[in-house]
């Protein structure tokens, strides 16, 4: 799937993706890169809300499993579990959120267990990102399940 | 402020809450319930996008700090510091975040630091309820400070 197929993707099956304007700047199983501008995300102090802040990190953690499960030919319910957001700086501009996984070995674990029993959990960071400053951090935990 | 007024005030100053159609169902210093459909906040499972539920929550626990302070006549600038959100089942239709203080005595040590030092943190629980069934818990951290 690469960043235009993942585009229209999350368009299409998530509409708050749309309304937020997320574009996916890169889409691969390095990182997954998605990008919005200040205007649809803004608050009432004039930088993004929270609440767009941390919906784009989970895109592109979401995105990045998606995009892995896919390269491994091995399709997978994927949901969220659980995510613990920070905020470090205000958000005054269009931002980034770039999701990868730290650990390799984390990665066969969770494709081992999916493999054996049907369902894993899989930790996935994302880092917010304003004119190259690290403005949030995004820990989220992903479910994967066997496609029913 | 009531609940029309805050209504209007997420619409106009968060765009994203009017893309996520949120209605203000409740906004006393108790609690702020928020009520949101599904439609606009759909994920490819048909379920509400982890996103638009951890922004809702965060809208509803923000308001409620708002709420109370604006009751005491105290103005402050309030930005979210940091968030942990667990989805506990999949949200299948309209759902509510509803936010309350849970100890008052947080409280008022909250309004006490935020007068002796013009800067303050407060921590706002909110739940997620889905045809009267917890689908989801907020824990947020709120700072507050002196209006520049």
């Amino acid at each position: 799937m690469d960043s235009l197929a993942l585009q229209r993707y999350l368009h299409e099956h998530i509409p708050l993706s749309r309304a937020m304007q997320v574009t996916v700047r890169a889409a691969s199983i390095e990182e997954v890169e998605l990008a919005a501008p200040l205007a649809p995300n803004i608050n009432h102090r004039e930088t993004v809300f929270g609440g767009s802040a941390s919906a784009v990190c989970i895109l592109a953690a979401w995105s990045l499993v998606q995009v892995r499960l896919q390269s491994d030919g091995r399709p997978a319910r994927l949901v969220i579990q659980r995510n613990l957001m920070e905020y470090l700086l205000p958000v005054q501009g269009d931002f980034t959120a770039r999701a990868r996984i730290a650990d390799e070995e984390a990665w066969r674990h969770f494709r081992r267990v999916l493999d054996r029993r049907g369902k894993s959990r899989i930790a996935v960071a994302a880092t917010l990102e304003c004119n190259g400053a690290v403005a949030g951090q995004l820990a989220g935990t992903f479910v994967a399940a066997n496609l029913e």
